[in-house]
């Protein structure tokens, strides 16, 4: 039976806020009507599986430059457009609070608990210097290997 | 018959011009082709939809703030890359007419003509306190989970 | 036997250093798996193509002023994110080396000699004003008929 499962995979390269709560929301969405879902986190699509609080690993001068740089978590990640300097941000947020949508939060907890699985990009994550301690519990590590087993059987494959 | 045509399913997240142009290319092509053809715009992609006019409708404050900074419609829109505040899409539009090739609102104009499915994510209109009476006419308005029907059974599944 | 052949294609629109990274990852995992792979560069993306010397070439002023603008080369291509005018692509580039990993002219190499199907797309070459001889040797030249035709008895279909 789980051979007839429809398979939804999608590759979170965005570091954007809006770009990832669209790729959450099909995800969500597609686990809702039992597909099977993967989302393979690469680049700064990371960022939106780090822990929210500072986490204390050793690392080089540049992996610790990125790790700084980078939003620490998915709250704290930027929009695509109309960013101004973090307002815009804060405007989706009152939107989203006023329509009770779901944030990115809330959205990455709920397809945790829809079973949607949550890949990190090995390769990436060694580039940009994060480490497993930083990252969100419960999350699989892999590599583009892994990203093509499930995507060369998959009924939707989305890059975002 | 109808359940042997390919099916071409593109969600339009963007909302640059050039993003948008390829999209409305790819979709036009494929109609041409004789595929089923849907574009689910959502966040941005929506201003692709806006009308060019202004319409007065009763918003709420950020909803009119951001109605107000968001392009008004496919012409208004930026590029997303070498923008050079405005002047990016003017040379843009130049090169299309020495071209003879077809403008964003001609490749909408077109793909309404061929039948491409031209839906709005009710979600994110929500959000972004966008109103029917803003957008174009013949467009549909709809969820994730009617894309998701759309985009199961897709052959050529993008998310631009 | 070659009907049965997995098939990967990638529209590259994104003229980003790390987009064209994870394009050219993807695209060169996909040929290690024995998939029949094709890049369709399109818009910025036809940047990753360009020689990275001088070709002289005569053309229009917007078109003259267009290739002067845009990237010379995969080399010479900016990030997504954290660009730093500049200081970004360093960066990256150091961590690559530090970590063994390919740089993007190594990896579209690797592509070529992979068998990877490089395509220009001749209609956006046409409006940003490249010439066949500014672009690298063995590669195709087509529009989105023949991307379609690829595209859609793909597996992995993804844009960029």
């Amino acid at each position: 039976m789980s051979e007839q499962k429809k398979k939804t995979t999608i590759v979170l390269f965005s570091g954007d806020y809006d770009k990832a709560m669209a790729a959450y929301i099909i995800a969500n969405g597609a686990a809702a009507y039992d597909h099977e879902v993967t989302i393979f986190h690469t680049f700064w699509g990371l960022n939106a599986l780090r822990k929210d609080e500072l986490v204390h690993v050793k690392k080089g001068f540049l992996e610790n430059l990125f790790g700084k740089m980078m939003p620490q978590g998915a709250d704290k990640m930027g929009l695509s457009k109309m960013n101004f300097a973090g307002m815009g941000p804060k405007m989706i947020k009152h939107v989203i609070k006023k329509h009770n949508a779901m944030t990115l939060p809330q959205l990455i907890e709920m397809a945790q608990e829809q079973g949607v699985k949550l890949v990190a990009c090995t390769m990436t994550m060694d580039l940009l210097g994060l480490q497993k301690e930083e990252l969100l519990h419960d999350i699989e590590y892999a590599g583009v290997a892994a990203y093509l087993g499930d995507a060369e059987n998959g009924n939707v494959n989305l890059f975002i």
